[in-house]
């Protein structure tokens, strides 16, 4: 990983919404698993770059949530890439205990479209209530 | 593919934006390949059902965008999935062409970020001037 000050022309030439974010769409290395979609901005990114592992924006919290901080479910980051409209980004990452989902399971887009229904079709690998100190 | 309506509980179940859109992350089935990432409205995303071919709400020409209606790029769909916060969609697709950026390259994402700068590295399949008729 290169290591860019948050201010350099490589963030601005990324398109920042209204709200300063851009969507990340992140994905398990090797397996190519999509994981999670979450936001980021300037600070997230810029964190995400220097140390190596995955920091978004939670727009719930209104704060800098560095993932895993609470879990050890961290994202070790191994290569970022942007879209040709440059307001997306793609993280593809390891991913510490094999499970990014708050619900304990391994991907969040466990919900298939069945029938008109969301049907949960991903087994939950390790109960949130050992995952999280506080929930 | 189901063939739920436009209003179905399964639509008002997802997190609709404030423009009344919602996040679509869509990968190639078998190989994982993220290929785009784009938005949908209720109406692209009850198209996309009832079709069976991906439809998005294009932002910068505030229309619905039926993939591959220039380029005959369609997107069969396998699978629609939601996340855990339902407020994101992600698509399991054949990409009929293989090519699903208007760059001509496979995937939107071919731009990585190496040195503090954003490295094309992928290759142009195709030159976009022979895609689209009005390019």
């Amino acid at each position: 990983m290169s290591q860019p000050s948050a201010s350099g022309d490589w963030i601005d030439l990324l398109h920042w919404n209204q709200d300063g974010l851009i969507p990340v769409v992140t994905q398990e290395s090797g397996s190519g698993r999509i994981l999670m979609q979450a936001w980021m901005n300037r600070a997230a990114l810029a964190e995400t770059v220097a140390t190596g592992r995955a920091a978004y924006w939670s727009r719930s919290r209104n704060r800098l949530w560095r993932k895993g901080e609470e879990s050890g479910h961290f994202q070790e980051v191994v290569e970022i890439r942007a879209d040709c409209d440059m307001d997306c980004l793609l993280l593809s990452v390891r991913q510490a205990g094999g499970i990014a989902c708050h619900t304990g399971r391994q991907s969040c887009f466990y919900l298939r479209l069945s029938n008109a229904a969301w049907e949960a079709v991903e087994p939950v690998l390790r109960d949130p209530k050992t995952i999280y100190k506080h929930s």
